[in-house]
This record gives structure tokens, sequence and C-alpha cells, in this order.
């Protein structure tokens, strides 16, 4: 008898942006006068850059070409891109990352959820709270917790790590010992940063707990102020219990491109239950290897594209207008008397809701009131509720007249 | 304590063809002034077909846009695609599939692995022997084989379907209870097909014993003969017991654009350990959505422009051109004497070696030899031993000549 994998019966019903899609789809059905605006999914909407146009149509035409047709590439990804995102992204930083350390893939939701493949199931796992919902949905999958517990909100055998305004949106360290940590700076959904000191305590952490780091660093291109780290190596030792994800999407707008990357450094190590060290590079390279065959040639050299000053200047002059929406989300509507967070080196603004809100109940009073779409804290974990996400991915006039409808509210 | 997942230990030192890679590489280096002719790895050599590289062009147009621009698009793929492969590659067989159990991804290897999350790690999986070594390496990783037997080169608790001249390439059902049936017709290596009823057998078994078939139809472009089924849903209830893989590289030459599709059908069930009913495709819509983020949007316009009348046609021709290659060797090799199998229905031709040599011995020959680089039979698995495999996909001219030269050697 086929059996199924029960540890899917232990996820919650739906996910949080398939019923975020829902509520609006009723709304809209029974409002079709009214224009929503949607500052909720973390979504970009500027187009894709013109030298990375160039680059698939020129990678396009080396595809119709006999001579210059490529088949199956590389599993990790083609050396001229690694060796690309090594310079551009890491050695300006003063880290030095080798090219085969780097491995191109289609998503950091696909890695983030991947990566647990290659660890053993006993691991425990912390995460901060509110989080990302794909950390912990991919390790109820992958059987690393218990069961939901509808009192805590809590799935059990997770450590959570409430990130609110009680502790400055620090997560403390864990009381009990953890193995694997997500850790995603700046923070999706509260657009909160950690300082370099912050995030070394982390480190020594997981050297001393012999725990391994999941960084998520996909928005790091938003990072306005100085100290803050742009990468997890940016800290002594990180190479000995990091694993850094990257992606393109919201640095060069490739959400419908679709290409990432992830580090995983050689010197990185987990072990056997009898204690013997185990190279995890190696075991990532033969995951890649067996169930992954690259991304395609010309997502590569549409990524590559943006590695080149013209480039570069390109995809800093959209970060530059979503950075802007940002600015006069925060400005109006703390002048419409919200208590607001993140934004400055993120792309989110997190909110505290009115008194006498919750997160859903803000969420529904946000649409029908004033037709704008946002995202409960609550979806992201017990911790986020009393809290509400925004976008600056909008277009600046959509953005514009979200803010005035909201301040329009009062 | 972080710790890995110590089935990745249990795993054969390295990928098959990264062998062959390495052996090659090192022919080369010793002998640079020798061309080698590669009849080894899958991979196509022409380039995408004219049709294609149009709709890529018109689709970063799209992307260049704002007003056409595309963000993360659905994780099963886009409407307009899922309907076209709906109508071309089903609808004409006189089977109905509805476009949403149809999932668009990335690649046949990356379906062909990861639809094992969805199922318990205590079914027995039953394989064919040679086979494409993703089915078993992954449920390795997984945990549903016990450690490698050195004697029978076979791994413990999985059931090997033997696919030999003895029982003329069709694989007799399995004489103890298995889960989980991986099946590929045309078959990867053997190039070997199954007849209707021979088909039908195994949808039998598999709803007599509650177990499901993991149908690979990577190939089935490559069919010349009628009545051999093109998907394993020709066979009458086939919905209720199987997945279908399928894949635009060998079909369309999409090896680097990567596309591909796999239906899971809604009234296809599995089992909780207490024998209660789950809907598989929710079970794989869940997996989709939590761990992907869809095929990019230029790469599901290059794959629908195929389902057209001149997409057909065009991509027809690639085929014929291959077809072509693989009658010149089974030609020539039989004119040298060789007994030879496959190739009528599949891009694959796969051969006997000569009495004397083992699979590995022969590719050892004949790169010294005739420096053609093919795959021994006995890198699929301990029955391929004995076997060799070329495949069709190379140019013509070097296809001849590679031929030439392995005639030369008697």
């Amino acid at each position: 008898m086929i059996t199924i994998n029960e540890n899917y019966l232990k996820l919650q019903d739906s996910y949080l942006f398939s019923t975020i899609a829902q509520k609006v789809e009723k709304f809209t059905k029974e409002n079709p006068n009214k224009k929503v605006m949607k500052l909720g999914v973390g979504d970009v909407t500027l187009p894709i850059a013109p030298i990375v146009g160039e680059a698939i149509k020129k990678a396009t035409d080396d595809m119709l070409q006999k001579e210059t047709f490529r088949g199956y590439g590389p599993e990790q990804g083609y050396d001229f891109l690694r060796q690309k995102i090594a310079q551009y992204d890491y050695e300006t930083l003063g880290v030095t990352i080798e090219k085969d350390e780097i491995f191109v893939s289609d998503g950091s939701k696909c890695d983030t959820g991947n990566i647990g493949e290659i660890f053993g199931t006993d691991n425990v796992i912390a995460i901060t709270d509110p989080v990302y919902p794909v950390y912990l949905d991919t390790n109820i999958m992958a059987g690393r917790t218990g069961e939901y517990n509808q009192k805590t909100a809590q799935f059990e055998k997770v450590v959570y790590l409430p990130t609110t305004l009680e502790n400055n949106f620090i997560p403390e360290l864990p009381s009990r010992k953890v193995d694997m940590i997500y850790l995603c700076f700046p923070n999706n959904p509260t657009g909160t940063v950690l300082s370099k000191p912050e995030l070394e305590k982390w480190v020594t952490y997981a050297k001393k707990n012999k725990a391994i780091i999941l960084f998520d660093g996909a928005y790091e291109a938003f990072i306005t102020e100085e100290g803050i780290p742009h990468s997890i190596y940016e800290i002594e030792g990180a190479k000995e219990v990091a694993i850094e994800f990257r992606s393109f999407s919201k640095t060069a707008g490739f959400t419908g491109v679709r290409c990432a990357y992830t580090v995983v450094p050689k010197e990185l190590k987990a072990y056997t239950q009898e204690g013997k060290e185990v190279c995890l590079h190696q075991l990532w390279n033969r995951r890649q290897c067996t169930k992954f065959n690259g991304v395609p040639y010309i997502t590569q050299r549409a990524a590559e594209a943006i590695y080149s000053n013209e480039g570069q200047k390109q995809i800093k002059e959209n970060i530059a207008y979503y950075r802007e929406n940002a600015k006069l989300i925060t400005q109006g509507l703390q002048k419409a008397g919200y208590t607001i967070f993140g934004g400055k080196n993120a792309p989110y603004i997190w909110l505290k809701v009115p008194k006498g809100y919750t997160s859903w109940e803000f969420f529904d009073y946000l649409l029908e009131k004033a037709n704008v779409v946002g995202t409960p804290g609550s979806g992201f974990g017990p911790s986020g509720e009393g809290y509400f996400r925004l976008t600056a991915f909008g277009s600046k006039a959509n953005t514009l007249e979200a803010i005035l409808r909201i301040q329009n509210l009062k």
C-alpha cells in the first residue's frame, strides 16, 4: 500500500498568501468598481533592466546557432556567472568566496527549502518569530517539528525566537540548544536589521554549539545604513558555521526571471550521529547534481548582465525607486499616527496595528475601508500578532494613493 | 550538534557521468591530437527551433515593459501553457487531462527526484535494471533503501526488475509486493518499449496492490511504431494509479532551456498508515507552492511556441534528424557484427559488448582505439553489465565518423 509522508498532514490549512488572494478576490467580485491597491505580496513591479533584456536576446541568439548552442549546463551554474558573483557580491565586501562555493539556482525559496534535505531530521530548528513561512513549512514537511499546538499557535519541537518591539526586533540567543538557525536580515517581514556585533553573537553561538546558521540575505541590496552587514561572511569565522542564500529577485527585479544562489563554504562541517565530521559542500553538491539540472543558460546570462558598471547602475535605479516608496510609506503613515518599523534598510514596512484590532481584523478593515491590501503580521507567526506588513514594491502612484487613503481614514 | 542526513553516506562514490567525464578528460589531455566523438551523455546538439527563439524574444519584450511585465507566476505554471499541453499532448491521444492536473517545472530530473517527498519512507520501491540513476539515488537519499551490497551490486530493500535480452527487455511483475514503481518507456538506457498489453499489466498490478506507478515519458516523441503507448493514461484506469513525467528536453531540444511537466491526476490516491485515503494532487500542489516558485515566464512562452502547426513542424524536423542518426548507428554497428537493441522508438542504442569484455572494459577499449565515448551498461545497474549505450543526439557527421571508426576496429 502506497503511503504518504504524513508530516504533510501537520501543515496548517492554507498558505498565507493564498488566503489573502482569496479574500481580495471575494472583495473585488463584490465591489467591482473599487480599485484595490496591493501592498501585500513582496513582488516587484518595475520591468527588468534594459541591459538584462539585451543579454537575454543575445543568449537566445547563442541558442539559435549550432556553434554556440548550449545543452545541459553544469548543475552548479556556469563559471562566467559564479566568477562575477564572487567578485561583485563578495570581494567588494572584503570577503573571499571561491567560485565553486557558489551554487546558482532558480530561487531562494527552493534553496532554503531544499537545503534541509542534507541534514538529519533529528536537528532542532530555531526560527525568528515572525518569520518567512517557507523556513517553517519545509521543516514541518521534513519531519523536524511536532504537531501544531492550537493554544500557543506554535509547532512542537521548534524554538521560536520572538522579534518584537519589546526586544527592539533583535532576537535573543535561544535558551535551549538548537542545531539549525534560520536568520533573514534585512528581515522579512519586519524590515529590521542586525548590527555587526549582534550578528557576531550568532556566529559565536553556532561555533560553540556546533550549530549551523542558514542566513537569508535576499534583501541586502536595500541596506542604506553604514555598519550593517550585507553578508554573514563579513563576520570572522562565519564560513565555518553559515550557509548564505542570495537572490536576484528583489535586487534585479527577477521574480519572474528566476535566479538565485547559495554559498556553501568548503570549511563548513556537519556531523554523523557518531560525531564524525562531514563536508557540507560535498553533500550539497551531490544533492544538486542528483536532483537539479541547473538554471537556464539564458537566465544565467541575464544575471551576469547586472555585474557590469551599466548593469549596476540600472538595477540601483530600480532599488532607489522602491526605497523612495518605502520612505513615502514610512513618513505618510507616521503622519497618520502609526508606529512604523523597518523601511530604512528593507523594502518592508512593519507597523503596529491600532489598539483594539488583531492583525487579520486590521487587514479586513484596510481592505474594506481603504481598499488597500497588506499582510497581517500573525500570518508570519504568533509574535507577529498586532503587526502588519506593507511592501514598497508597488508603483509610486499606487503607493501614494494607498497612503492617502489610509491617512483619510483617520 | 548539527547532524547530516546519513542516507547520503550510502550513495556510491561518484555519479556515472562524472566518472565518464573524468576518463575522457584524462584521455584528451594525454592525447591532445585525437578527436574524441561523444555519444555518451543524452544531450541534444541541434539549436532550439526558430519559433522558440522568436517566442523568447517576444516574451523578453513583455518583461521590458511595465504594462506587460510579469513577476511571480503561478507555482504550477501559467494557464496558457497548461492548456496547450492538455490539448496537444493528451487530447490528441484521446486522453482527457485537466489543465490543473499539469504541473509545469524546470525538469524531469527535478520532478522524478522531488516527487518522493510526498510519500512515506517506508514504501518499497521497484526499479527496472538497468535504470536511469536518478530514480535510485533520490530514494537512497530519502532513506527508502538499505545499504549497498557489494556482492550483488544492489541496494537492500529495493526490488530490481531485470530488463535484459533474456526477457526480451520486458520486466516481469515483482514477486514481492512493492509500492512505488518507476517505469520509463521508451526506456533509458535500453531504448526498448512496452506494448499496450504489457503496460496494462502494470496498471492492473498497481490497482490490485494499491501501488503507484511513476511513469517517465521523456522519450515518447521518438516512438515510430504503431500501438506503442505515448502516455500511460492511454491505459484504462491509469489515472487512479499513475503519475506521468514529460519533458521538453528531448522533444524540443530544451536541455539548456529547462522545461518539463508532471501530471498528477485528481483521482490519484495514497494512504496514511491507518489506511485513510489522501489526494496526491493536493499534496504535490502543496509541495510545489512551498518549495518552488514556478518556471520563468520567458521559458513558458518558449514551451508554448512548440504547440502550433509551425512549432510542431520545426521540432519534428529535429527529432527526425536524431532518428536518422539512430538508424545509421543501428545499421552501421549491425554491419560490424554487433547485436543491437533500441534505436527504433528511442534515441538510445543498446548493444551487447563483445565476448570477453565487461561494460567498462569495452568503454576503455572504444575510447582508446576508436576515440568514441559511450556509456557502460553496468553504470545503469547490475543487469546492465555486458551492455553499452550509444546516443543518437550527436551531429550526423560525428555519428557517421564514430560508426566508421568502430567498423574499422573489426
